[in-house]
């Protein structure tokens, strides 16, 4: 079988980046399907033995994809071309895609080349080949079923259906990401947006054990699953034992300051982790407001000793929408399954922390140090 | 008239948290529309003599709001009730939106309080009312149209539709965030996107006057339309004569390092201007990967001297996304009006900046003093 396969913004940049994600966004989908590509400036024909359904399977979670068409082709030749027409649409008749009795139709054509008609020419010989076989309706401005025609020089191309893809840019086109986990519902979906705009992701899950059990198993399902979307590169998830900086932060900062700081650790956690892996930048879950502690002052006061961009991809989404990209990506249930939370956070978390207040207390529980001797424990964990 | 006025996340908030926000979001209602609202355990019934268009008008500007309806109410009585029905139903049909002929219909049920009815009950004495009126057909998983009964006490609350809101939290429920605004199509979506998690937007727009040219009006404009969704909430917009720190950026760096610093000027600007104003973040229309110049590395270059956090919620959006935004809230219009673009771009801009050599350029040009230059000439410009 034949796909046109097409991209979005990869087509507006300058003909050598547009090279270069191009080829990234084929030599991904090659790393699931085994296939060969024509370029035609810019139009990518995907040709394949494999089935439409491994197919439809790949291509849905590859990023860069705006929409893919499975193709037919002949030689362009009115006899030929209308061989064709009688030969797609009895199929889409029967495959429930147009009903002639009830539904409307138009042809679409565009043509590249020197011809002896026009598009519209074309468009217009194609309906009437619809017509004679199915005796159904034009309606050129809202058609329920659409026959697309597509003339390149000598070859016709037809196709019936424009399925989505999922939009973005191709896995890897863009650098590294470090992206805190946490098991919870927000982070994963976090981490799938990087994915979205090209980045490869580094997953960090800050492990609080004691203070929280079973997350490793959760966070290592939620990674499977954005395997899935990083198509062509592998998601790398660490670990590190977040537990034993906690334990230093409950014996010795004021109970309310327990939640600022450890998230204030994940951040210099998670830039120390970039740095080895050359990454420019992290990514997490918050959204503003979304619980108590996520106000504005707290995410100042816990990002202030981190150097590195912390992008929050989720910052403006509502927990509803947040919740449906996660079941859209099947994190969702991994994430709701109940582990007890965490028992380090105390009865009345700071809400409305100051800056200078917690820069303080970062001094006093030599914060540094302690995360030094954390970073000795980052351990990769394989995700297959 | 009589209108239910629904909430989302507010409600899993604490109390005292639940109802500082809902008392955000009556005030902010109040400040656009003569109302009064009866509070009934987070049930808002909303009371005015407005017309129905400038309530719509009203509640589709207000963050916060998940839906609204417009109810009409009886006492708690069969007689009543089916009086009620009798007067809903024929209306409905004339407005178009129940043709009992073709659309199937259900009755919902929600019950507050002692009766010697179930809820379902109810709902079945309605249904058979309106089979009496209409001999519609019941379809009770997926009807063409609902009649919903809300029953609190001695009350009874009726109403057809539930309109949808904007959804997020209530502007001015959080802090405040320095927005940079640029006349192009990402930065007021960016805007409106902190508006939605309820941050009063102070816009800062650097005015690269004389590298471009006539962005005051533009910005102008669109801060008009970002004001018709701070219900409640005053947004302020400042300029600043940026260009002449341009100017000074031009003259003594490297020319592909024009626009990294140019942006990591912005970026420290408006954490200045944040501090004037008790705003604790900044945000911006960054989107990885959509020009040539949004890359991981130059972003990180960009935002190392600015200590405050930057928000950038369309950080995963697809151009096309970001579009849309745009074209809903009305400032896409102005975004497209050409402007002749910015003169100071150079031919090859950076795009892979490193960071140690970005910093000693910094340095070189004594970005700190030139900045604080500028500074002085922050304006405030009125929007009305």
């Amino acid at each position: 079988m034949e796909y046109f396969v097409r991209y979005g913004e990869i087509g507006i940049k300058s003909p050598k980046i547009r090279h270069k994600f191009e080829k990234r966004l084929m030599d991904n989908i090659k790393s699931e399907l085994e296939c060969e590509f024509e370029n035609n400036q810019g139009r990518l024909t995907l040709k394949t033995e494999e089935t439409n359904e491994k197919v439809a399977d790949v291509l849905s979670r590859v990023f860069g994809i705006v929409s893919y068409s499975p193709i037919t082709q002949t030689i362009t030749d009115k006899e030929k071309i209308s061989e064709l027409i009688h030969e797609i649409i009895p199929k889409v008749i029967d495959e429930g895609k147009f009903n002639p009795q009830k539904d409307t139709f138009a042809v679409k054509c565009r043509r590249v080349g020197n011809h002896d008609f026009s598009s519209q020419e074309m468009a217009g010989y194609c309906g009437s080949v619809v017509i004679d076989i199915t005796n159904a309706k034009v309606d050129l401005s809202n058609p329920d079923f659409t026959l697309y025609v597509e003339i390149r020089e000598n070859k016709t191309y037809m196709f019936t259906e424009k399925i989505p893809g999922l939009g973005g840019l191709p896995v890897g086109s863009q650098g590294s990401v470090v992206c805190l986990i946490s098991s919870g519902i927000d982070s994963p979906v976090a981490s799938f947006q990087m994915l979205k705009r090209g980045c490869k992701i580094i997953l960090l899950h800050c492990d609080n054990n004691p203070y929280t059990k079973n997350t490793i198993e959760k966070v290592k399902k939620q990674a499977q699953r954005l395997q899935r979307y990083s198509v062509g590169v592998k998601v790398k998830l660490y670990t590190i034992n977040f537990g034993q900086y906690l334990e230093h932060v409950i014996k010795q900062a004021p109970p309310r300051m327990t939640c600022v700081l450890c998230k204030s650790g994940m951040y210099q956690t998670a830039a120390q982790l970039a740095k080895f892996n050359h990454a420019n930048a992290i990514a997490d879950g918050s959204s503003i407001g979304q619980v108590a502690s996520q106000t504005l002052r707290n995410i100042e006061a816990t990002r202030y000793k981190c150097r590195m961009p912390i992008f929050s991809p989720l910052i403006s989404l509502d927990k509803i929408e947040i919740e449906a990209i996660a079941k859209t990506i099947g994190t969702y249930e991994t994430s709701i399954i109940p582990d007890g939370g965490c028992s380090a956070v105390p009865k009345y978390p700071e809400t409305n922390a100051e800056l200078d207040v917690v820069n303080n207390v970062i001094d006093d529980i030599n914060q540094k140090d302690v995360l030094e001797e954390v970073w000795n424990t980052f351990t990769k964990i394989d995700i297959d």
